[in-house]
């Protein structure tokens, strides 16, 4: 019993502190956006309460639902997003935080319907492929549970493949989602995200026509994911 | 008549806040831009004084005028676009807050003398169609009355429309004004129109085919501001 | 001779407080930009001192020199640009502050050799025509007296003009020079220059084809700087 | 004996001082980019530790190293790049500082393999010519040893000139590397790069065909660091 009280404590702390950091980041404006975290068990769900401004957002403030979307803890309601979070976590286990903001160069790229393609080595440091965008929802999917169906089109495009080798997507026409192995974790993707897509936009403005190597993404990306891993200190993650 | 002078100051308190909002928003410079808001009997009109800095800028300095544009309350005078605010409050009822601002990416949509496209669901959260731009105003209509038809162009484009539905219009080869139930809410709607501005850019710049259907724009317009909105917490607005 | 040491000391606060805004609105790094201001008398000239970091600077760094660009006052060197600024105050009896920065925009367009065009109010509110671009410098004049010579491209381009109309020219292949009636007034010139040029950039990529109709000018620029003035308030400059 | 406590502590001190600059100067995210400095005897080099915030940065966590990177003091592992900064140090004896960011502007032209053209003064203060981009690593040398390859193509670009005449370099698909007399020197030419980058991209938008001629490059580079250098003061670097 009190093992349940530390786990909703920590979800919740996690949770407000990754929100916080889409702030600080500067990521979103106004009550844009929305951070969430599953538990180990993966039975709870803390995410950002709906439409409440960050500078007053309280650990108090943080909805815990099931995996359902009924909320267990807390007087406000969810994020409206929350049951595009749930279906991604239903799906892929080892996801464990999910982040969705409507930061700029990301959504731009998903307005217009395009991937943000690897170019340089600051993208393959996280993500090891392109990062793709999905297709646009049907009026049916829109009309019936927009919501539930945006996860689903987001499931679509990564279907079998792990999340977190590229812990980013696009949805078409709306914004980008984030994963991450905790909610802080999708945060900081969000945020290596919108810096990447900047400079893809101004890399092929600049020149069109450049190839990067998937030898070079490859050794980037297994210098700090592989299993012989080498960046950072063997305490960190 | 004390609650006569609860209402004046209840106003200027209101438009202050509103005002040096523009200021933490990055919305203006120096003494750029305006806000006003309007009283439920729709009688006093406060607003900002004309060229007084933001960071000196105290309640006493807020003017408050009657509908014709006399001083009732202040000792400064008003912000010389006080006309074209007072032809927007007389014309439509529900506008109960304007705000004026020349910032970066709203005004240069304006000076282009283009629309800002609905291309995405930050766009559709806030504004039910395209951001209009209104025609250039007449060499007579420059000399005779500036301000006053600044006003009339912004009314000719807006015509029997709810202003609230798409709160912002761009004047054109100046800048933009948006309005809301009150002084605050027409400064996010402005905060708001200048990410949608930029984000419209240049995801025209990266696909200028793009469309965004219609019925991804209803169903994020009506989830925040439909009649069976489900966006934000009971008691938030 | 008590006179005499007000008139100093005033001019170094002044120029000290302009420097230092160059920072406040973000128009340069590290030591780049110089501010200047000329006494009434027009026989004392307070400038920047070379290479001192604005993190630092103290009023007893402010040099003060005579228009021939002699030492009176500080034991520090002067900007290396004085001699630029001395052509000007000599030329011009109204302009009694001078700006120099490499703020972004305003750079942009001197390195490219343009123009920028008057292409809506915000320009209006400040300039009364288009903001023009010195020729290069001959190889001549770059090695005979270089700093003395950009003076001389500047006077060149504004002829019989008067500066403070438009107050802002920039040096082809180098930046920006505004002007003012004083040091402060220069640098309030040199933020409203940026903002101007980087709209002007971004209108014309939206619309090459713009027209900004000369009354328009005509009509913003005299209701802040005409005889019949009616922007800010009575006090104001 | 005493003496090496101090040259290790004031490497120590100045190498925290120049990291944490790369976050005040807006060049880093998260735990991207890197500063060195080695000692006058050209046998210590210190180093930012691999994947450490720098919120959380102090003075021990610094990393020192022999020129075969072998560290000798500090617990911790240095930055994941060591062996390109030494692969430097060893071919350069005049650099003494190295400053590695993913800063925006400087990693888009690295990523899109694009010289940075010399387009105008502020250029010229700080770099003699062209900034240039390395080749892209083959597969082999990427393979082999990655760290230090990446060095060999910088010495390859660089060749027999001096890095200090033209302090910056970047590396083709990743991004810049600069060079100083010192760390902090390193940082501040890191800061004068990304702004030059984004102004040269901007002026080729703007026009194309725009030429800077030689003769100002060079007089504006030997004002600030020829033989009879006259910018600053007598005291400064």
């Amino acid at each position: 019993m009190e093992n349940y009280q530390e786990i909703i404590n920590e979800l919740r702390k996690n949770v407000l502190e990754a929100n916080l950091n889409l702030v600080k980041y500067g990521l979103v404006i106004l009550t844009w956006g929305n951070v969430s975290e599953i538990d180990k068990s993966r039975k709870y769900v803390a995410i950002k309460p709906s439409g409440v401004p960050y500078s007053k957002m309280v650990l108090d403030d943080i909805v815990v639902t099931d995996l359902e979307g009924n909320v267990i803890v807390g007087n406000l309601k969810p994020s409206s997003d929350l049951q595009t979070h749930l279906e991604i976590y239903k799906k892929y286990p080892n996801v464990s935080g999910i982040c969705h903001t409507h930061s700029k160069w990301a959504t731009i790229f998903s307005q217009a319907n395009r991937s943000i393609k690897v170019l340089g080595t600051t993208h393959s440091d996280y993500f090891s492929k392109d990062v793709e965008t999905t297709r646009l929802l049907t009026e049916l999917e829109v009309k019936s549970n927009y919501e539930k169906n945006t996860g689903k089109v987001i499931l679509e495009k990564i279907g079998e493949n792990n999340p977190l080798d590229c812990p980013a997507i696009l949805v078409a026409g709306h914004a980008p989602f984030t994963f991450g192995h905790d909610a802080l974790n999708s945060v900081e993707n969000a945020l290596v995200l919108e810096n990447v897509a900047e400079m893809a936009y101004y890399t092929l403005e600049l020149n069109s026509d450049v190839v990067f190597p998937k030898y070079v993404l490859d050794c980037h990306y297994n210098r700090k994911h592989g299993k012989n891993a080498y960046y950072g200190q063997k305490t960190s993650k």
